[in-house]
């Protein structure tokens, strides 16, 4: 069975019943549909001094284009922990429209490991990207029309760098000029889309604590410069108001469930190739005020995904992981060993062998470098020979960590509870995650720790000009804001290709990018795009509807 | 008390308990929150064989820059005919937030004739326009990477006639180049972004009749032409499956109330001086099976809003209004015979005679041409004086018409009392709409038709380019769909200058696009724009969120 028929087969309870599970009260849930919530943001900050669970962060090794099934686990493991008796819920990511349509089909876990409605969840779900991106396009116009009308604030026309944003994967708004056609239409300039996800409104909305840092973070934004090269931010054109107005219903998390009944916040979506890639803070916080387990994910692999995750998010706002689990494939450990795709489904042990290098690093990052106490979980498929499971196991052993065996996909909670009773042991040990860097090393310190301690490189270069950037941002007074790095999922490289754990590479920092809403500076290094693109048979060509309503061809 | 406080300060029934009292039952209602939901497609469907109520359209004089509350008119003669004990449900369009945001700052009505919750109604509401938008927006994306990788349908870049929205005014869109940057990006080509209101997928949504036909005109779509001149529509590019999943959810009816709850179906939101400007016929024709009266608005004066109402809703789907109501304030009337907007508030009977000529021509439009049993609502004012009104009300008599003055702004629907008794009492006259012109009239004649009998102009020009365009669409079979007028909701005319009731002006046809999916030729005419601009001082300046979640600034 696909996906999308065990979701549309599943006998979901209603949202109601969920939420009362969790001992939300029912005038602190705003319904959407009969499967879908909003939980009230006051109710959300009412139960701030309750005691917090324990978090478990789910990270990956270095993906595959498979997928190596990060969102299906901590399903899994969200359902396998109510299995064994730990009240747990999950907290993921919204998936993107921009990729649904264009290779992904879907984002909501696979197999019998999903949250539903499916459907709902990875089309426009409660409505919170259009938000984020009406937003975001609102500051934009806001800016034009500023300069339109007389320009009072003298911004310099070559120097805006807030673009716009649609949820579309479109290459073609990657780079374009606005505001041609006459002077009824503005001053012509440079400028570009990126995917909602990429932008810093998603990014802050995902790291505010309440309404009023939300704006606070917004009238932040630094939307460009003057002739004088003095910051113009969002608030010097009055536009942060207006934008959380536009913000406020948004930022309440939301809630629906596994097929199992597991409760579910999925809410904010940065990708963690541009952004820190986390779920909302909100979500994370009110679910480790009403779960004694919440399990987390954080985007791609843990290179990206879980240092983001302890230097940003845990930085700014205490959170505090009590364990973390790599997912892995015996399809992706084969890949990492020079595999091809078209080669994958034999058996090679050999390969695999090869390619747990990848695996080993990133055990030496979550464990190593950032201090977590760390589980292997084996993402079962059907092909997974017993002589390269054995393989896998051996492999994380000799790093000093245990792999298990994790059959989610087909089965459901009931084959991830041998991983649940781990986590739980794990989480029983003292922990405290570590930092990749100081408060107060420098820009280009921060950069240089991420890449010598987590990518295994050996230096980082950069031009003059983007040299001379980071000086400008550490000297105008953003020096201890940390690093958020852009670069491919791939590699631990920024060369798609180099698979493995390569070492001795040269991180090269292509563009600089100053999120003072965010507060953090984004350092672009490689090929890396912000606006994807849509391959030649995209799935919007198979994406339909039935005449009653059925929904076809997600996955 | 401004417009949100009064609505801030109501008590709202739940949504469910609005629903039952229409007789939807609880298993047809998608909750949005307390008090919003959709209504279930399939019983819009399942009712369809129950007999219609009494259909009420109400339009109103030529608009002035202050509004003449055909919304507020719309709910507080609802609000009346409840009152009076005639079961009514109001139908509206949903405001569109670019104008929210720029000079309107909300459009749910005014004073004690407004649809609740305001601030949910005023901002994203139940995600349709967002939903519209990533639909035309993936059509976009689809067709430029179909031209990236190899353009197999030979779609020539120059001839791409579709463009992309946002719901932003954002007049810096109007006109762009895309696709920028390198081979990468794709090819560059001239293109521009609309408002989603006026987008073809708005008014596709709006006359649609269930999810079949939505499917079916939207693969019609014509994108653009090969370089053979042959048109390439949506269905070419399969994209017409994923755009209408894209749409399911939003396609059901939209279920709020009035402020004395009233049911209003709030769903669809073309604008008129572009689109065909009325609310979705799903919308209509489902109140019209659950209530006695039904009243909706359609957009600006009768001669955009009735006009395109007959003949391109009603003909297109056989709705037939019972009566109409013809919004008329003094304020207008002396706007219409040359008072400045400064001196409006001063007591002019001479100036309000004068421009009681605009009056009469929409009267002599609803009534003479489009056949329709017409009132006069006097919209009333607190400046207006007795012998203001007593001159407006002569005026309307000479023409043979009622006019009353209705309070329903100051009272709610206790005010508009006379006026909901008048209004039964034409809906039980004999009444059929005619048309302002035969389906087989050619485009030419259409256009003259509308620009002589309706606008009062003495001929209709076009630039040979234009004519020529006109004469290939009526070749090519497009000669059969109805006319839909893009021009200035300011006057008769096209020069939004000329007030009151200008005769033997010339219409000239600035540009034709076809919408074959809508099924009608649009024929911009004067300098209206698709894409509004934001004022020197944008509303979205004084919007605004506290800390503890309050909407701000709408009014």
């Amino acid at each position: 069975m696909s996906n999308i028929d065990i979701a549309q087969a599943a006998q979901l309870e209603s949202i109601g019943v969920i939420a009362d599970a969790l001992g939300i009260p029912a005038d602190a849930l705003e319904p959407y549909g009969r499967y879908k919530a909003k939980v009230a943001l006051k109710f959300a900050h009412s139960i701030r001094d309750r005691p917090r669970g324990h978090l478990v962060l789910v990270t990956a090794v270095s993906p595959t284009p498979a997928g190596e099934g990060k969102t299906t686990t901590t399903v899994g493991l969200g359902d396998a922990l109510n299995r064994i008796g730990a009240r747990a819920a999950i907290c993921l990511r919204e998936p993107a429209l921009g990729p649904v349509f264009g290779m992904k089909g879907g984002a909501a876990g696979g197999g019998y490991a999903q949250v539903v409605p499916m459907e709902d969840i990875n089309l426009h779900f409660t409505g919170d990207f259009a938000a984020i991106g009406v937003a975001t396009n609102l500051l934009a116009a806001l800016i034009d029309n500023h300069i339109h009308h007389g320009n009072a604030l003298g911004i310099d026309v070559r120097r805006v760098t807030w673009r716009r944003v649609l949820d579309v994967n479109d290459r073609a708004l990657r780079d374009v000029v606005t505001g041609l056609g006459g002077p009824g239409n503005g001053y012509p300039r440079e400028s570009g889309f990126d995917i909602v996800v990429a932008s810093e409104v998603m990014a802050i909305f995902c790291l505010a604590t309440d309404l009023a840092d939300l704006k606070t973070r917004l009238g932040e934004i630094v939307i460009g410069y003057t002739r004088e090269r003095q910051p113009v931010r969002a608030r010097d054109l009055d536009a942060h108001g207006a934008m959380a107005a536009l913000l406020r219903d948004a930022l309440a998390p939301n809630l629906v469930q596994t097929l199992e009944h597991t409760p579910a916040f999925v809410h904010g979506g940065p990708f963690a190739n541009i952004a820190h890639g986390c779920n909302s803070y909100l979500a994370t916080e009110t679910a480790l005020h009403l779960a004694d387990y919440v399990v987390t994910e954080a985007g791609f692999g843990s290179d990206l995904g879980a240092e983001k995750f302890v230097d940003i998010l845990c930085r700014s706002t205490g959170l505090q992981p009590s364990a973390a689990v790599i997912v892995a494939t015996v399809r992706a450990m084969k890949y990492h060993g020079g595999v091809e795709v078209a080669d994958l489904p034999r058996e090679d042990v050999a390969a695999l062998r090869r390619g747990a290098v990848n695996l080993r690093r990133h055990i030496e990052i979550v464990h190593g470098v950032l201090g977590l106490p760390v589980v292997v979980a084996i993402n079962h498929r059907a092909e997974d020979t017993d002589a390269e499971v054995a393989a896998l196991q051996e492999e994380a052993a000799a790093a000093g960590v245990t792999a298990i065996v994790a059959r989610h996909f087909a089965e459901g909670g009931r084959g991830a509870e041998e991983l649940a009773h781990e986590v739980v042991r794990l989480c029983d040990e003292p922990a405290e995650a570590a930092l990749t860097y100081p408060d107060d090393a420098t820009l280009w310190e921060k950069m240089r720790a991420i890449a010598t301690r987590i990518y295994g490189a050996s230096d980082v270069t950069a031009s003059s000009a983007v040299r001379a950037q980071i000086r400008r941002l550490q000297d105008e007074g953003y020096g201890g804001y940390p690093v958020c790095v852009a670069k491919t999922q791939y590699s631990f490289s920024t060369d798609p290709r180099l698979r493995g754990a390569p070492t001795g590479h040269v991180v090269d920092i292509r563009e600089v990018r100053l999120a003072a809403g965010a507060r953090f500076v984004v350092m672009i290094c490689g090929d890396i795009m912000t606006m994807p693109g849509l391959p030649a048979v995209p799935a919007a060509n198979t994406i339909d509807v039935t005449d009653d309503g059925r929904i076809m061809g997600l996955f």
